[in-house]
């Protein structure tokens, strides 16, 4: 488990990859980074490093028919842009044990964390311009003694632990061309979502939307439109009375502060494509009623953005899918996705901080 | 308020029009029935008859354009075929007081669900194929002492008091070219649907619906997929019992009787193209978890269709709209597909009770 800085924190912007976590080694995350760097040329991919193990990386290219995949290991992250083009840059993060596909090995877990840490600390240093995880499987590492529901958990944990953070709030935001969205609450029980909404989550979640609308995304104005949590928004209280009694209230609240913000809004009639001309972004209030829209749109292209950290992550919005690892079934859209957004994000906060100092 | 039978029940299937109840008269159902009638020959609309009032119709048709309507009004319903072609039949219910677009009356209520009972008799009595109703404003009729939460409760209770039948459990379908879906529960606040959610529940609705596939959709092994209640389906019960405990069991238990059940399948994956390839219909647990994906992918076009009762009955998967009756700005495509599927179900029916007899 390496955090060792990697060299390279003093090249300009553009100099500077996207640090590429390899995720759970036996899962798509090492076919799906692989597509991604054939078909650089075409998406016009940013450059990226892959935070991981090359023995693994160059086998899976066999599998998947790629032939002998021209790796250079980089320590100096300097090199990576300029050898993107022709090789695969991966940075070392060692596997314990061999990897084989579709079979996830606890004792890899040190490996699939060790390289998230760095990549994390790639960042902090500035070697690298953003942090892009492959997926994990929450299962494995956990049977190591891994304490964290998720990635984005570990990731806040990480900004207060790397980057001397405090308070840091990870807030989920789903993104894609169709359609953006945030749920206010993710992997609890329906059952327990009513309980779980309140007036201060939902302000403090729309103002971390609205300011990563702003600054990432580069929306002047952003507006959020926030749905109600019962049918129909509830019906005026007929149909429970969390939207009267803590939705509307925020959204006052929120709209006092100076944000564009609506609703609540009835959530099925929310996401048809001439609704979704009336908005930058939605703040739903569960997993399903966020997810099952943006699914439905743009179910290969979703990408996982973790707003409220002092860095840039993005992440393919699907799982490890050991099933089909090493297969050529893994479709690689969302990670190429996730590059694009990771190297766009960065860009514009490269260009706020420039303007920052520009102005002191 | 009439309920007298209209004439017309011996005629043969093709002669016998679909009976369109009016709705509430200053909402939309005007204005889309008059788009409808004048589209008839671009859509191939089966032959209709507006149980209501001709006056707003007629005037309704001047406020939208469409300039003198050659309204017939018809007594003995198997005119109304021949007659559709060159002009617009109706069935006489009339309203106490003027309609004014867009400022319902609750002293039109008693013409409102006249024409409703009116439409169930003539099916009841066989001078009509099917009922489509136009939407109606609970609110508004509930002023006037309506009981039911809506329409389909009130057809639920006509099937009992007109057609005699006896424990009617209306089942709301939503059905669109792109997707099918029923909710469970449907108008119940969110903190209420995990208590109302049960085995018994999901086993007669899957039961009903696959009925209506097999017999109204003319599917010979419907393929029914059922959602989880929680996010990921629970995740072997680490978000919410109730997927294990409550909806594995149903589905085991319908697939013991041979129906062609799968689930609890997580729903935010359920909805995208692929997967909608897997399944004829999905019962969802809960109102968004079911309209946000037919909503959001077949937002003009979804018809609702009740399933479970003795009669056909389809209707527009909108509202009275009131806001924009009388505008030109109501879309008529949704009940122009409500038309098709009454048409089609009541075709489905009639052929089934020919291979009966037959077989008699």
């Amino acid at each position: 488990m390496t955090t060792r800085p990697p060299a390279g924190a003093e090249a300009p912007d553009q100099a500077r990859p996207l640090a590429l976590s390899m995720g759970d080694p036996a899962g798509i995350g090492l076919d799906i980074a692989l597509t991604a760097w054939h078909q650089r040329a075409e998406y016009a991919l940013p450059p990226f490093v892959l935070f991981g193990d090359a023995a693994p990386l160059a086998s899976r290219a066999h599998a998947l028919g790629f032939g002998a995949l021209p790796v250079e290991i980089v320590s100096d992250l300097r090199e990576a842009a300029d050898i993107f083009a022709t090789r695969f840059p991966v940075y070392p993060v060692a596997c314990p044990v061999p990897v084989v596909p579709g079979k996830p090995d606890p004792a890899n877990a040190p490996a699939v964390i060790g390289a998230i840490e760095a990549a994390v600390e790639a960042v902090r240093s500035g070697a690298a311009r953003a942090v892009v995880t492959n997926p994990i499987a929450k299962a494995v590492l956990k049977a190591h003694g891994f304490p964290h529901p998720g990635h984005t958990e570990f990731l806040g944990a990480l900004a207060e632990t790397r980057f001397g953070a405090s308070n840091v709030k990870p807030v989920m935001l789903l993104a894609s061309r169709e359609l953006s969205v945030v749920p206010l609450t993710i992997h609890i029980p329906l059952a327990s979502v009513p309980a779980a909404i309140s007036k201060e989550a939902i302000e403090e979640t729309a103002r971390i939307l609205h300011r990563a609308l702003n600054v990432d995304f580069g929306i002047p104005e952003p507006r959020i439109a926030i749905t109600g949590l019962n049918p129909h928004a509830g019906e005026q209280g007929t149909m429970g009375d969390e939207d009267e009694r803590i939705v509307a209230p925020a959204i006052a609240a929120l709209a006092r502060e100076g944000l564009a913000v609506t609703g609540p809004h009835p959530a099925d009639t929310l996401f048809h494509a001439a609704a979704r001309d009336t908005y930058d972004a939605v703040l739903a209030m569960y997993h399903d009623q966020a997810l099952i829209p943006i699914k439905t749109l743009a179910f290969d292209t979703g990408v996982n953005v973790t707003l409220g950290l002092p860095f840039v992550r993005t992440s393919p919005d699907h799982g490890t899918a050991f099933s089909i690892a090493g297969t050529g079934a893994a479709r690689a859209t969302s990670l190429i996705e996730a590059l694009k957004y990771a190297d766009a994000i960065a860009t514009r906060r490269e260009s706020a901080k420039r303007r920052e100092s520009a102005n002191r």
